[in-house]
Protein backbone atom coordinates (compact mmCIF):
# COMPACT_ATOMS: atom_id res chain seq x y z
CA UNK A 1 0.00 0.00 0.00
CA UNK A 2 1.87 3.36 -1.16
CA UNK A 3 1.11 6.75 0.14
CA UNK A 4 -1.62 7.74 -1.88
CA UNK A 5 -3.86 4.88 -1.17
CA UNK A 6 -3.82 5.99 1.88
CA UNK A 7 -5.07 9.71 1.59
CA UNK A 8 -7.57 10.39 4.60
CA UNK A 9 -11.06 10.88 2.39
CA UNK A 10 -14.61 12.09 3.63
CA UNK A 11 -18.11 10.48 2.73
CA UNK A 12 -21.31 12.34 2.79
CA UNK A 13 -24.34 10.68 2.34
CA UNK A 14 -24.58 6.98 3.15
CA UNK A 15 -27.35 5.59 1.57
CA UNK A 16 -26.44 2.24 -0.76
CA UNK A 17 -24.45 3.98 -2.99
CA UNK A 18 -22.32 5.84 -0.21
CA UNK A 19 -22.24 2.96 1.79
CA UNK A 20 -20.45 0.48 -1.06
CA UNK A 21 -18.08 4.06 -1.58
CA UNK A 22 -16.77 3.79 2.03
CA UNK A 23 -16.59 0.23 2.03
CA UNK A 24 -14.34 0.70 -1.12
CA UNK A 25 -12.32 3.26 0.55
CA UNK A 26 -11.87 1.13 3.89
CA UNK A 27 -11.02 -1.84 1.64
CA UNK A 28 -8.27 0.38 0.11
CA UNK A 29 -6.56 1.22 3.07
CA UNK A 30 -8.04 5.05 2.92
CA UNK A 31 -8.73 6.46 6.50
CA UNK A 32 -12.15 6.96 5.83
CA UNK A 33 -14.82 9.53 8.23
CA UNK A 34 -18.10 9.13 7.53
CA UNK A 35 -20.95 11.30 7.91
CA UNK A 36 -25.00 10.71 7.18
CA UNK A 37 -28.14 12.83 8.46
CA UNK A 38 -29.48 9.47 9.89
CA UNK A 39 -26.60 8.05 12.11
CA UNK A 40 -27.36 4.60 11.87
CA UNK A 41 -26.72 4.03 8.86
CA UNK A 42 -22.79 4.04 9.62
CA UNK A 43 -23.18 1.32 11.84
CA UNK A 44 -21.52 -1.23 9.77
CA UNK A 45 -19.23 0.98 8.21
CA UNK A 46 -17.76 1.82 11.66
CA UNK A 47 -17.42 -1.76 12.47
CA UNK A 48 -15.23 -2.00 9.22
CA UNK A 49 -12.67 1.14 10.81
CA UNK A 50 -14.81 4.10 9.87
CA UNK A 51 -14.92 7.63 11.75
CA UNK A 52 -18.10 8.98 12.42
CA UNK A 53 -18.37 12.38 12.87
CA UNK A 54 -20.98 13.97 14.82
CA UNK A 55 -21.90 16.78 12.20
CA UNK A 56 -20.96 17.19 8.22
CA UNK A 57 -18.66 20.14 9.17
CA UNK A 58 -16.46 18.12 11.30
CA UNK A 59 -16.63 15.09 8.48
CA UNK A 60 -15.65 17.76 6.27
CA UNK A 61 -12.70 19.49 8.65
CA UNK A 62 -10.96 15.40 8.77
CA UNK A 63 -9.44 15.78 5.60
CA UNK A 64 -8.90 16.85 2.09
CA UNK A 65 -10.91 15.48 0.18
CA UNK A 66 -14.29 14.89 0.44
CA UNK A 67 -17.07 12.27 -1.57
CA UNK A 68 -20.34 13.58 -1.66
CA UNK A 69 -23.47 10.75 -3.01
CA UNK A 70 -26.91 12.38 -1.48
CA UNK A 71 -30.26 12.26 -2.75
CA UNK A 72 -30.32 15.48 -4.77
CA UNK A 73 -28.56 18.73 -5.45
CA UNK A 74 -30.75 20.39 -2.52
CA UNK A 75 -29.50 17.55 0.38
CA UNK A 76 -25.75 18.82 -0.80
CA UNK A 77 -26.47 22.15 0.06
CA UNK A 78 -28.51 21.44 3.61
CA UNK A 79 -25.46 19.21 4.09
CA UNK A 80 -22.74 21.32 3.34
CA UNK A 81 -24.41 24.82 3.87
CA UNK A 82 -23.79 25.67 7.54
CA UNK A 83 -20.23 24.45 7.50
CA UNK A 84 -19.38 26.89 4.37
CA UNK A 85 -16.11 28.61 6.04
CA UNK A 86 -14.49 25.22 6.23
CA UNK A 87 -15.07 24.68 2.12
CA UNK A 88 -12.15 26.57 1.43
CA UNK A 89 -8.98 24.33 0.49
CA UNK A 90 -10.91 21.37 0.39
CA UNK A 91 -12.10 19.12 -2.23
CA UNK A 92 -15.11 17.99 -3.15
CA UNK A 93 -15.98 15.55 -5.63
CA UNK A 94 -19.58 15.07 -5.80
CA UNK A 95 -21.53 11.99 -7.17
CA UNK A 96 -24.98 13.07 -6.64
CA UNK A 97 -26.84 12.46 -9.62
CA UNK A 98 -28.02 15.60 -10.77
CA UNK A 99 -28.10 17.56 -14.42
CA UNK A 100 -25.12 19.47 -15.79
CA UNK A 101 -26.88 23.19 -15.26
CA UNK A 102 -26.69 22.04 -11.76
CA UNK A 103 -23.39 20.73 -11.71
CA UNK A 104 -21.88 23.70 -12.96
CA UNK A 105 -23.96 25.70 -10.40
CA UNK A 106 -22.89 23.75 -7.50
CA UNK A 107 -19.06 23.85 -9.14
CA UNK A 108 -19.64 28.15 -8.96
CA UNK A 109 -21.15 27.45 -5.77
CA UNK A 110 -17.86 25.67 -4.23
CA UNK A 111 -15.67 27.43 -6.05
CA UNK A 112 -16.97 30.42 -4.77
CA UNK A 113 -16.18 29.10 -1.23
CA UNK A 114 -12.44 28.54 -2.02
CA UNK A 115 -13.36 24.75 -2.26
CA UNK A 116 -11.93 22.86 -5.31
CA UNK A 117 -14.65 20.99 -7.07
CA UNK A 118 -15.24 17.44 -9.48
CA UNK A 119 -18.35 16.59 -10.43
CA UNK A 120 -18.69 13.14 -10.98
CA UNK A 121 -21.58 10.20 -12.06
CA UNK A 122 -21.50 6.71 -11.01
CA UNK A 123 -21.97 4.26 -14.09
CA UNK A 124 -22.39 1.40 -11.46
CA UNK A 125 -24.56 -0.35 -9.42
CA UNK A 126 -23.45 -0.60 -5.53
CA UNK A 127 -22.10 -4.10 -5.74
CA UNK A 128 -19.37 -3.64 -7.76
CA UNK A 129 -18.35 -0.34 -6.50
CA UNK A 130 -14.60 -1.27 -5.98
CA UNK A 131 -13.86 -3.11 -8.78
CA UNK A 132 -12.95 -2.20 -12.39
CA UNK A 133 -16.18 -2.98 -13.64
CA UNK A 134 -17.63 0.16 -11.85
CA UNK A 135 -17.27 3.17 -14.28
CA UNK A 136 -16.65 6.55 -12.39
CA UNK A 137 -16.79 9.68 -14.76
CA UNK A 138 -15.55 12.64 -13.70
CA UNK A 139 -15.72 16.44 -15.04
CA UNK A 140 -13.76 19.56 -13.29
CA UNK A 141 -10.53 21.02 -13.42
CA UNK A 142 -7.75 18.32 -14.39
CA UNK A 143 -5.02 19.07 -11.85
CA UNK A 144 -8.11 18.22 -9.27
CA UNK A 145 -8.38 14.85 -11.10
CA UNK A 146 -5.04 14.24 -11.25
CA UNK A 147 -4.34 14.71 -7.98
CA UNK A 148 -7.60 12.46 -6.81
CA UNK A 149 -7.45 10.57 -9.10
CA UNK A 150 -5.42 7.28 -6.89
CA UNK A 151 -8.68 8.02 -4.77
CA UNK A 152 -11.21 7.90 -7.09
CA UNK A 153 -9.51 4.34 -8.47
CA UNK A 154 -10.42 2.82 -5.33
CA UNK A 155 -13.89 2.99 -6.37
CA UNK A 156 -13.57 1.58 -9.75
CA UNK A 157 -12.37 2.71 -13.39
CA UNK A 158 -12.07 6.52 -13.16
CA UNK A 159 -12.20 8.17 -16.33
CA UNK A 160 -11.89 11.80 -16.72
CA UNK A 161 -14.10 14.10 -19.19
CA UNK A 162 -13.04 17.10 -19.65
CA UNK A 163 -13.05 20.73 -17.68
CA UNK A 164 -16.73 21.34 -17.94
CA UNK A 165 -17.96 20.48 -14.51
CA UNK A 166 -21.53 19.40 -16.63
CA UNK A 167 -20.31 16.11 -18.75
CA UNK A 168 -20.43 14.12 -16.24
CA UNK A 169 -23.97 14.53 -16.19
CA UNK A 170 -24.21 14.46 -19.86
CA UNK A 171 -22.10 11.78 -20.82
CA UNK A 172 -23.50 9.57 -17.90
CA UNK A 173 -27.58 10.62 -19.31
CA UNK A 174 -26.31 9.60 -22.59
CA UNK A 175 -24.41 6.00 -22.02
CA UNK A 176 -28.07 5.45 -19.78
CA UNK A 177 -29.42 5.84 -23.30
CA UNK A 178 -27.53 3.67 -24.85
CA UNK A 179 -28.14 0.94 -22.40
CA UNK A 180 -31.99 1.39 -22.40
CA UNK A 181 -31.66 1.44 -26.03
CA UNK A 182 -29.73 -1.87 -26.98
CA UNK A 183 -31.77 -3.73 -24.26
CA UNK A 184 -35.18 -2.43 -25.77
CA UNK A 185 -34.22 -3.38 -29.33
CA UNK A 186 -33.19 -6.55 -27.84
CA UNK A 187 -36.54 -7.34 -26.09
CA UNK A 188 -38.26 -5.81 -29.58
CA UNK A 189 -36.64 -8.79 -31.29
CA UNK A 190 -37.03 -11.90 -28.59
CA UNK A 191 -40.51 -10.70 -28.37
CA UNK A 192 -40.33 -10.96 -32.53
CA UNK A 193 -38.58 -14.19 -32.48
CA UNK A 194 -40.90 -15.72 -29.62
CA UNK A 195 -43.61 -15.61 -32.29
CA UNK A 196 -41.86 -18.33 -34.07
CA UNK A 197 -40.92 -20.18 -30.98
CA UNK A 198 -37.60 -19.24 -30.62
CA UNK A 199 -36.55 -18.84 -27.22
CA UNK A 200 -34.73 -15.69 -25.78
CA UNK A 201 -31.48 -17.22 -25.28
CA UNK A 202 -30.83 -18.73 -28.65
CA UNK A 203 -31.70 -14.95 -30.16
CA UNK A 204 -29.39 -13.21 -28.11
CA UNK A 205 -26.08 -13.95 -29.57
CA UNK A 206 -27.41 -12.92 -32.77
CA UNK A 207 -28.71 -9.54 -31.02
CA UNK A 208 -25.24 -9.69 -29.30
CA UNK A 209 -23.18 -9.63 -32.28
CA UNK A 210 -25.43 -7.31 -34.34
CA UNK A 211 -25.04 -4.19 -31.33
CA UNK A 212 -21.44 -4.57 -30.92
CA UNK A 213 -20.98 -4.75 -35.16
CA UNK A 214 -23.04 -1.59 -35.53
CA UNK A 215 -21.16 0.15 -32.74
CA UNK A 216 -18.15 -0.23 -34.28
CA UNK A 217 -19.45 2.31 -37.20
CA UNK A 218 -20.00 5.23 -34.48
CA UNK A 219 -16.40 6.79 -34.63
CA UNK A 220 -17.09 6.54 -38.95
CA UNK A 221 -20.45 8.29 -38.52
CA UNK A 222 -19.09 10.47 -36.58
CA UNK A 223 -17.12 12.29 -39.22
CA UNK A 224 -20.30 12.68 -40.77
CA UNK A 225 -21.64 14.80 -37.90
CA UNK A 226 -18.46 16.90 -37.32
CA UNK A 227 -17.91 17.70 -40.87
CA UNK A 228 -21.97 18.37 -41.61
CA UNK A 229 -22.07 16.80 -44.41
CA UNK A 230 -23.63 12.97 -45.14
CA UNK A 231 -23.44 11.54 -48.05
CA UNK A 232 -25.03 8.08 -48.79
CA UNK A 233 -22.04 5.83 -49.32
CA UNK A 234 -23.90 3.13 -47.57
CA UNK A 235 -27.70 3.47 -47.56
CA UNK A 236 -29.87 6.71 -47.91
CA UNK A 237 -32.59 7.87 -45.33
CA UNK A 238 -35.47 6.70 -47.88
CA UNK A 239 -34.39 3.01 -48.59
CA UNK A 240 -33.60 2.43 -45.59
CA UNK A 241 -38.12 3.94 -44.26
CA UNK A 242 -38.86 1.01 -46.50
CA UNK A 243 -37.07 -1.46 -44.24
CA UNK A 244 -38.73 0.34 -41.37
CA UNK A 245 -41.86 0.12 -42.54
CA UNK A 246 -41.20 -3.76 -42.85
CA UNK A 247 -40.50 -3.88 -39.00
CA UNK A 248 -43.84 -2.04 -38.29
CA UNK A 249 -45.47 -4.41 -40.63
CA UNK A 250 -43.88 -7.30 -38.79
CA UNK A 251 -44.25 -6.43 -35.28
CA UNK A 252 -47.79 -5.73 -36.40
CA UNK A 253 -48.40 -8.84 -38.05
CA UNK A 254 -47.19 -11.08 -35.46
CA UNK A 255 -49.00 -8.76 -32.44
CA UNK A 256 -45.64 -7.66 -30.27
CA UNK A 257 -45.60 -3.89 -29.53
CA UNK A 258 -44.80 -1.37 -32.22
CA UNK A 259 -44.08 1.81 -30.20
CA UNK A 260 -40.61 1.51 -30.89
CA UNK A 261 -40.44 0.55 -34.33
CA UNK A 262 -43.23 3.62 -35.38
CA UNK A 263 -40.70 5.93 -33.13
CA UNK A 264 -37.69 4.76 -35.53
CA UNK A 265 -40.00 5.55 -38.38
CA UNK A 266 -40.95 8.81 -37.15
CA UNK A 267 -37.57 9.93 -37.05
CA UNK A 268 -36.47 9.08 -40.74
CA UNK A 269 -39.79 10.24 -41.68
CA UNK A 270 -38.94 13.85 -40.17
CA UNK A 271 -35.81 14.07 -41.70
CA UNK A 272 -36.94 12.88 -45.15
CA UNK A 273 -39.74 15.73 -44.92
CA UNK A 274 -36.98 18.15 -44.29
CA UNK A 275 -35.17 17.21 -47.48
CA UNK A 276 -32.50 14.82 -46.40
CA UNK A 277 -34.07 11.47 -48.06
CA UNK A 278 -31.19 10.80 -50.11
CA UNK A 279 -28.66 11.36 -47.06
CA UNK A 280 -27.31 8.87 -44.78
CA UNK A 281 -28.71 8.37 -41.41
CA UNK A 282 -26.37 10.16 -38.85
CA UNK A 283 -28.29 13.15 -40.71
CA UNK A 284 -30.71 12.39 -38.28
CA UNK A 285 -28.88 14.38 -35.81
CA UNK A 286 -30.63 17.52 -36.97
CA UNK A 287 -33.74 16.26 -35.77
CA UNK A 288 -32.40 14.58 -32.57
CA UNK A 289 -31.11 17.93 -31.28
CA UNK A 290 -34.10 19.71 -31.03
CA UNK A 291 -36.81 19.61 -28.60
CA UNK A 292 -40.12 18.39 -29.75
CA UNK B 1 -12.18 -23.51 -58.01
CA UNK B 2 -14.54 -26.95 -56.96
CA UNK B 3 -17.50 -28.19 -58.91
CA UNK B 4 -19.88 -26.78 -56.02
CA UNK B 5 -18.65 -23.48 -56.93
CA UNK B 6 -19.64 -23.99 -60.60
CA UNK B 7 -23.56 -24.94 -60.20
CA UNK B 8 -25.65 -23.12 -62.61
CA UNK B 9 -27.31 -20.67 -60.98
CA UNK B 10 -30.54 -18.50 -61.61
CA UNK B 11 -31.22 -14.42 -60.88
CA UNK B 12 -34.82 -13.14 -61.30
CA UNK B 13 -35.34 -9.71 -60.32
CA UNK B 14 -32.54 -7.15 -61.48
CA UNK B 15 -32.65 -4.38 -59.21
CA UNK B 16 -29.89 -3.48 -57.28
CA UNK B 17 -29.40 -5.96 -55.03
CA UNK B 18 -30.38 -8.39 -57.55
CA UNK B 19 -27.83 -6.68 -59.99
CA UNK B 20 -25.38 -7.31 -57.20
CA UNK B 21 -26.64 -10.89 -56.13
CA UNK B 22 -25.66 -12.00 -59.88
CA UNK B 23 -22.43 -10.33 -60.14
CA UNK B 24 -21.25 -12.45 -57.35
CA UNK B 25 -22.49 -15.28 -58.75
CA UNK B 26 -20.74 -14.29 -62.07
CA UNK B 27 -17.77 -13.48 -59.59
CA UNK B 28 -17.52 -16.60 -57.82
CA UNK B 29 -17.57 -18.77 -60.94
CA UNK B 30 -21.51 -19.81 -61.05
CA UNK B 31 -22.50 -20.25 -64.97
CA UNK B 32 -25.52 -17.24 -64.06
CA UNK B 33 -28.58 -17.02 -66.25
CA UNK B 34 -30.55 -13.84 -65.23
CA UNK B 35 -34.08 -12.68 -66.19
CA UNK B 36 -35.91 -9.22 -65.55
CA UNK B 37 -39.27 -7.67 -66.48
CA UNK B 38 -37.12 -5.09 -67.81
CA UNK B 39 -34.64 -6.84 -69.64
CA UNK B 40 -31.93 -3.94 -70.03
CA UNK B 41 -31.19 -4.28 -66.59
CA UNK B 42 -29.15 -7.39 -67.59
CA UNK B 43 -27.05 -5.41 -70.34
CA UNK B 44 -24.21 -5.17 -68.04
CA UNK B 45 -24.49 -8.19 -66.49
CA UNK B 46 -24.36 -10.07 -69.88
CA UNK B 47 -21.14 -8.09 -70.48
CA UNK B 48 -19.84 -9.68 -67.45
CA UNK B 49 -21.14 -13.10 -69.24
CA UNK B 50 -24.58 -13.69 -67.85
CA UNK B 51 -27.07 -15.49 -69.75
CA UNK B 52 -30.48 -13.81 -70.43
CA UNK B 53 -32.94 -15.63 -70.42
CA UNK B 54 -36.09 -14.19 -72.71
CA UNK B 55 -39.19 -15.30 -70.01
CA UNK B 56 -38.74 -16.21 -66.47
CA UNK B 57 -39.74 -19.97 -67.20
CA UNK B 58 -36.76 -20.50 -69.29
CA UNK B 59 -34.29 -18.78 -66.76
CA UNK B 60 -36.05 -20.68 -64.16
CA UNK B 61 -35.54 -24.09 -66.48
CA UNK B 62 -31.76 -23.09 -66.77
CA UNK B 63 -30.67 -24.70 -63.62
CA UNK B 64 -31.54 -26.63 -60.51
CA UNK B 65 -31.19 -23.45 -58.44
CA UNK B 66 -33.15 -20.05 -58.61
CA UNK B 67 -32.38 -16.77 -56.28
CA UNK B 68 -35.10 -14.45 -56.28
CA UNK B 69 -34.88 -10.86 -55.49
CA UNK B 70 -37.83 -9.02 -56.51
CA UNK B 71 -40.01 -5.75 -55.15
CA UNK B 72 -42.35 -8.24 -53.40
CA UNK B 73 -44.15 -11.13 -52.85
CA UNK B 74 -46.67 -10.45 -55.44
CA UNK B 75 -44.05 -9.51 -57.69
CA UNK B 76 -42.62 -13.26 -57.29
CA UNK B 77 -45.95 -14.35 -57.88
CA UNK B 78 -46.12 -12.58 -61.09
CA UNK B 79 -42.91 -13.55 -62.23
CA UNK B 80 -43.24 -17.46 -61.73
CA UNK B 81 -47.05 -17.87 -61.51
CA UNK B 82 -46.85 -18.88 -65.37
CA UNK B 83 -44.15 -21.05 -65.13
CA UNK B 84 -45.77 -23.31 -62.61
CA UNK B 85 -44.64 -26.35 -64.09
CA UNK B 86 -41.24 -25.70 -64.18
CA UNK B 87 -41.11 -25.26 -60.35
CA UNK B 88 -40.67 -29.35 -59.83
CA UNK B 89 -37.99 -30.37 -58.68
CA UNK B 90 -36.32 -27.46 -58.59
CA UNK B 91 -35.12 -24.74 -55.64
CA UNK B 92 -35.86 -21.42 -55.08
CA UNK B 93 -33.98 -19.31 -52.83
CA UNK B 94 -36.50 -16.40 -51.88
CA UNK B 95 -34.53 -12.79 -50.94
CA UNK B 96 -37.22 -11.04 -51.67
CA UNK B 97 -38.48 -8.55 -49.04
CA UNK B 98 -41.83 -9.11 -46.85
CA UNK B 99 -43.20 -10.33 -43.50
CA UNK B 100 -42.47 -13.84 -41.77
CA UNK B 101 -46.70 -14.99 -42.98
CA UNK B 102 -45.68 -13.95 -46.51
CA UNK B 103 -42.49 -16.34 -46.49
CA UNK B 104 -44.17 -19.27 -44.73
CA UNK B 105 -46.97 -18.85 -47.35
CA UNK B 106 -44.89 -18.63 -50.22
CA UNK B 107 -43.37 -21.73 -49.07
CA UNK B 108 -46.35 -23.40 -49.04
CA UNK B 109 -47.19 -22.31 -52.62
CA UNK B 110 -43.74 -23.90 -54.04
CA UNK B 111 -43.71 -26.82 -52.37
CA UNK B 112 -47.06 -27.60 -53.61
CA UNK B 113 -45.73 -27.52 -57.06
CA UNK B 114 -42.77 -29.76 -56.41
CA UNK B 115 -40.17 -27.27 -55.27
CA UNK B 116 -37.87 -26.99 -52.16
CA UNK B 117 -38.12 -23.18 -51.06
CA UNK B 118 -36.00 -21.66 -48.76
CA UNK B 119 -36.48 -17.89 -47.21
CA UNK B 120 -33.72 -15.20 -46.92
CA UNK B 121 -33.25 -11.72 -46.34
CA UNK B 122 -30.03 -10.39 -46.67
CA UNK B 123 -28.14 -8.27 -43.75
CA UNK B 124 -26.43 -5.86 -46.39
CA UNK B 125 -26.10 -3.31 -49.15
CA UNK B 126 -25.69 -4.23 -52.56
CA UNK B 127 -21.92 -3.14 -52.95
CA UNK B 128 -20.43 -5.60 -50.14
CA UNK B 129 -22.33 -8.33 -51.49
CA UNK B 130 -19.79 -10.87 -51.85
CA UNK B 131 -18.05 -9.96 -49.26
CA UNK B 132 -17.99 -11.97 -45.66
CA UNK B 133 -19.40 -8.45 -44.40
CA UNK B 134 -22.52 -9.48 -46.25
CA UNK B 135 -24.70 -11.28 -43.93
CA UNK B 136 -27.30 -13.51 -45.60
CA UNK B 137 -29.88 -15.18 -43.65
CA UNK B 138 -32.20 -18.28 -44.27
CA UNK B 139 -34.59 -20.20 -43.01
CA UNK B 140 -36.22 -23.59 -44.10
CA UNK B 141 -35.50 -27.20 -44.71
CA UNK B 142 -31.76 -27.93 -43.74
CA UNK B 143 -30.64 -30.26 -46.19
CA UNK B 144 -32.22 -27.47 -48.75
CA UNK B 145 -29.82 -25.23 -47.15
CA UNK B 146 -26.83 -27.52 -46.58
CA UNK B 147 -27.11 -28.16 -50.07
CA UNK B 148 -27.20 -24.82 -51.41
CA UNK B 149 -24.74 -23.25 -49.07
CA UNK B 150 -21.87 -23.17 -51.40
CA UNK B 151 -23.70 -20.93 -53.63
CA UNK B 152 -24.91 -18.42 -50.94
CA UNK B 153 -21.44 -18.38 -49.71
CA UNK B 154 -20.36 -16.45 -52.98
CA UNK B 155 -22.98 -13.75 -51.75
CA UNK B 156 -21.67 -13.10 -48.47
CA UNK B 157 -21.70 -14.98 -44.73
CA UNK B 158 -24.28 -17.31 -45.21
CA UNK B 159 -26.27 -18.04 -41.46
CA UNK B 160 -28.75 -21.37 -41.10
CA UNK B 161 -31.47 -20.12 -38.96
CA UNK B 162 -34.31 -22.87 -38.71
CA UNK B 163 -37.22 -24.98 -40.42
CA UNK B 164 -39.70 -22.21 -40.23
CA UNK B 165 -39.35 -20.11 -43.52
CA UNK B 166 -40.51 -17.26 -41.33
CA UNK B 167 -37.26 -16.82 -39.22
CA UNK B 168 -35.45 -15.18 -41.81
CA UNK B 169 -37.84 -12.16 -42.00
CA UNK B 170 -38.45 -12.40 -38.28
CA UNK B 171 -34.50 -12.25 -38.01
CA UNK B 172 -34.25 -9.60 -39.94
CA UNK B 173 -36.38 -7.22 -38.80
CA UNK B 174 -35.20 -7.66 -35.17
CA UNK B 175 -31.49 -6.96 -36.19
CA UNK B 176 -32.93 -4.09 -38.01
CA UNK B 177 -34.10 -2.35 -34.33
CA UNK B 178 -31.50 -3.22 -33.03
CA UNK B 179 -29.18 -1.28 -35.74
CA UNK B 180 -31.46 1.38 -35.67
CA UNK B 181 -31.89 1.75 -31.70
CA UNK B 182 -27.96 1.73 -31.16
CA UNK B 183 -27.77 4.31 -34.06
CA UNK B 184 -30.54 7.21 -32.47
CA UNK B 185 -29.78 6.16 -28.54
CA UNK B 186 -25.90 7.34 -30.33
CA UNK B 187 -27.29 10.58 -32.09
CA UNK B 188 -29.34 11.18 -28.46
CA UNK B 189 -26.24 11.34 -26.66
CA UNK B 190 -24.04 12.92 -29.08
CA UNK B 191 -26.80 15.42 -29.43
CA UNK B 192 -26.88 15.75 -25.67
CA UNK B 193 -23.01 16.33 -25.59
CA UNK B 194 -23.20 19.10 -28.48
CA UNK B 195 -24.53 20.93 -26.24
CA UNK B 196 -21.78 21.01 -24.21
CA UNK B 197 -19.19 21.64 -27.15
CA UNK B 198 -17.82 18.04 -27.13
CA UNK B 199 -17.96 17.02 -31.21
CA UNK B 200 -19.14 13.61 -32.06
CA UNK B 201 -15.82 12.19 -32.80
CA UNK B 202 -14.95 12.78 -28.99
CA UNK B 203 -17.98 10.84 -27.90
CA UNK B 204 -18.23 8.45 -30.47
CA UNK B 205 -15.79 5.91 -28.95
CA UNK B 206 -17.44 6.07 -25.37
CA UNK B 207 -20.78 5.73 -27.16
CA UNK B 208 -19.42 2.15 -28.51
CA UNK B 209 -17.75 0.62 -26.11
CA UNK B 210 -21.06 1.06 -23.88
CA UNK B 211 -22.76 -0.76 -26.58
CA UNK B 212 -20.41 -3.50 -26.55
CA UNK B 213 -20.10 -4.09 -22.93
CA UNK B 214 -24.60 -3.87 -22.37
CA UNK B 215 -24.66 -6.27 -26.09
CA UNK B 216 -22.83 -8.44 -23.69
CA UNK B 217 -25.50 -8.99 -20.77
CA UNK B 218 -27.75 -10.55 -23.31
CA UNK B 219 -27.04 -14.17 -23.21
CA UNK B 220 -27.49 -13.44 -19.27
CA UNK B 221 -30.69 -11.27 -19.01
CA UNK B 222 -32.27 -13.56 -21.79
CA UNK B 223 -31.97 -17.31 -18.90
CA UNK B 224 -34.05 -14.24 -17.19
CA UNK B 225 -36.77 -14.02 -20.14
CA UNK B 226 -36.40 -18.01 -20.77
CA UNK B 227 -36.85 -19.19 -17.02
CA UNK B 228 -39.85 -16.44 -16.46
CA UNK B 229 -38.25 -14.97 -13.49
CA UNK B 230 -36.61 -11.56 -12.86
CA UNK B 231 -34.99 -11.23 -9.79
CA UNK B 232 -32.93 -7.81 -9.01
CA UNK B 233 -29.54 -9.10 -8.81
CA UNK B 234 -28.32 -6.02 -10.70
CA UNK B 235 -31.05 -3.40 -10.27
CA UNK B 236 -34.84 -2.92 -10.24
CA UNK B 237 -37.07 -1.20 -12.43
CA UNK B 238 -38.25 1.16 -9.64
CA UNK B 239 -34.23 2.19 -9.41
CA UNK B 240 -33.98 2.41 -13.23
CA UNK B 241 -37.02 5.03 -13.72
CA UNK B 242 -35.26 7.58 -11.54
CA UNK B 243 -32.41 7.59 -13.93
CA UNK B 244 -34.93 7.52 -17.09
CA UNK B 245 -36.29 10.49 -15.49
CA UNK B 246 -32.94 12.22 -15.08
CA UNK B 247 -32.21 11.30 -19.22
CA UNK B 248 -35.75 13.24 -19.46
CA UNK B 249 -34.94 16.20 -17.66
CA UNK B 250 -31.55 16.83 -18.68
CA UNK B 251 -32.16 16.24 -22.39
CA UNK B 252 -35.29 19.00 -21.71
CA UNK B 253 -33.06 20.94 -20.11
CA UNK B 254 -30.03 21.50 -22.84
CA UNK B 255 -33.06 21.75 -25.43
CA UNK B 256 -32.75 18.43 -27.67
CA UNK B 257 -35.20 15.87 -28.46
CA UNK B 258 -37.16 13.84 -25.44
CA UNK B 259 -38.91 11.02 -27.62
CA UNK B 260 -36.45 8.66 -27.04
CA UNK B 261 -35.95 9.33 -23.39
CA UNK B 262 -39.49 9.44 -23.17
CA UNK B 263 -40.34 6.03 -24.41
CA UNK B 264 -38.09 4.44 -22.70
CA UNK B 265 -39.28 5.28 -19.41
CA UNK B 266 -43.34 4.82 -20.59
CA UNK B 267 -42.51 0.95 -21.36
CA UNK B 268 -40.67 0.84 -17.95
CA UNK B 269 -43.87 2.85 -16.18
CA UNK B 270 -45.92 0.40 -17.76
CA UNK B 271 -44.21 -2.72 -16.37
CA UNK B 272 -43.78 -0.90 -12.94
CA UNK B 273 -47.79 -0.04 -13.16
CA UNK B 274 -48.36 -3.75 -14.11
CA UNK B 275 -46.56 -4.41 -10.44
CA UNK B 276 -42.80 -5.16 -11.58
CA UNK B 277 -41.42 -2.50 -9.99
CA UNK B 278 -38.75 -4.61 -7.77
CA UNK B 279 -38.03 -6.80 -10.65
CA UNK B 280 -34.99 -6.44 -13.25
CA UNK B 281 -35.14 -5.21 -16.95
CA UNK B 282 -35.84 -8.21 -18.97
CA UNK B 283 -39.12 -8.35 -17.02
CA UNK B 284 -40.36 -5.74 -19.91
CA UNK B 285 -40.15 -8.36 -22.32
CA UNK B 286 -44.10 -8.48 -21.65
CA UNK B 287 -44.68 -4.69 -22.44
CA UNK B 288 -42.57 -5.62 -25.86
CA UNK B 289 -44.42 -8.96 -26.17
CA UNK B 290 -48.05 -7.44 -26.43
CA UNK B 291 -49.27 -4.86 -28.73
CA UNK B 292 -50.28 -1.27 -27.61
Amino acid sequence: MNSENTTPVTVIGLGLMGRALAGAFLRAGHPTTVWNRTAAKADALVAEGARLAPTAGEALAAGPLTVICVTDYQAMYDALGTSEPLLSGRTLINLTSGDSAQAREAARWAEGRGARYLDGAIMAVPPVIGTAEAVILASGPRADFDAHRPALEALGTASYLGTDPGLASLYDVAGLAMMWSVLNAWLQGTALLRTAGVDAATYAPFARQLAAGVADWLPGYAEQIDNGAFPAEVSALETDVRAMAHLIEESEAVGVNTELPKLIKAMADRAIAAGHGGEQYPVLIEEFSKPR
